[in-house]
């Protein structure tokens, strides 16, 4: 068998090889717990030393922030979505990137949610609630409503949260697919918005105005179309 | 002025004097975080002694449990209804209960649900869930429906961090009245439900007759009779 020899590689560049420290890292932390990565575990697949790691970041906690912060970053940008076409076919889309993510984050997003790792510190609690944050101002922006009052901005907070907690039983239990709970998640923002009004006509023009450009075959559609179809038989 | 005597105190038994002094700890413990109640406080406001309360406790965190616990079966005592009426009433006053343990222990309850206390721990965070096991216990024998799969599961453990967060921001931000936000939930419950109908036509016999039971002036009937109005206007 002959041995491969592989091209001598260019040495990284101090601003490349610290990406390239994050990168590695991220993929770990997504694939695992961070209580079960180590830094050897990060030298190893970075094909770096020990020493190496070291000179870039003191710790294992500084590593896991960095890619922290570039894995918040890297959703809070999968939240934009151009305010165009029905309210619930863009947050339909919005979904189905969250779903990816959470898919190619699973274990790292699951122990960081769940809490209690031995890396939840203040400051990754306060990268959470930026992201929280992201999701909860693309929403209202697309909702268009001037002056958002307590009743609209809580139901985007308890909703928020019900799709925090459907990507935390989804990675858990597969039983129900994956294109079922992306649909759900947005059939689910329509009816707690439908509850809001009631309680809040000053909603009531806006929310006429997003009805009025839903689509039959959409996810607000497809609910009222299966509703009748099931009450009615 | 004349001085007051009291009648001289019985002295209190063992049981009757560690029952007092978790009773005052819950107190303390519901009207500020944790981080601000100290044994000092507690032995004050029990009328006993520093080294008396350590000769049953072994410290604050030992009071904090013990306090924790107390309150703990005390909500879950709260959601026992019996399952008689509309489904929508049921759950309203449950509620009504719910909303009255928060308003009661306040500071406490936001300081553990927020996390992030010198109280929290493993054991407070199993005890959390512990409570949110008997809320969803609660609901899905009262939804009366044999063996309830991954959707109906989903719906409820959702629902619930929904009513968590409602009862916090309510704690925080008292703009929303409390009578709107109890029946608010109840409605939001029924919605969440309506959805998960739509992707579990297994649910529709139940989902039927608990609809059938509904009255027009109850949490679904007033909900769907104001939804009827705005949206015909």
């Amino acid at each position: 068998m002959a041995t491969r020899t592989s091209a001598p590689r260019r040495r990284l560049s101090v601003d490349e090889r610290r990406e390239q420290l994050i990168e590695v890292a991220l993929d770990l932390f997504s694939r695992r717990s961070p209580d079960e990565v180590s830094i050897d575990d990060i030298a190893t697949a970075a094909g770096a030393s020990r020493p190496l790691v070291y000179h870039y970041f003191p710790g294992k906690q500084s590593l896991y922030e960095s890619a922290l912060r570039r894995a918040a970053d890297e959703l809070s940008r999968r939240f934009h979505e151009p305010p165009e076409g029905p309210l619930s076919e863009r947050l339909h889309r919005v979904m189905g990137r969250y779903l990816d993510f959470v898919d190619d984050h699973g274990p790292g997003f699951a122990a960081l949610l769940r809490g209690g790792s031995v890396a939840a510190s203040p400051w990754t609690g306060a990268v959470i609630d930026e992201v929280r944050r992201a999701a909860h101002d693309q929403i209202l922006s697309h909702l268009a409503i001037d002056a958002p009052g307590p009743r609209l901005r809580l139901t985007v907070r308890t909703w928020i949260a019900t799709a925090e907690i459907t990507a935390l039983e989804w990675l858990a239990d597969r039983s129900i697919p994956r294109e079922e709970l992306q649909l759900r998640l947005v059939q689910e923002f329509v009816a707690a918005l439908t509850v809001t009004v009631s309680h809040d006509p000053g909603l009531l023009p806006a929310f006429r105005d997003l009805l009025a450009a839903e689509s039959p075959t959409g996810p607000t559609g497809s609910l009222l179309g299966q509703l009748t179809r099931l009450l009615a038989d």
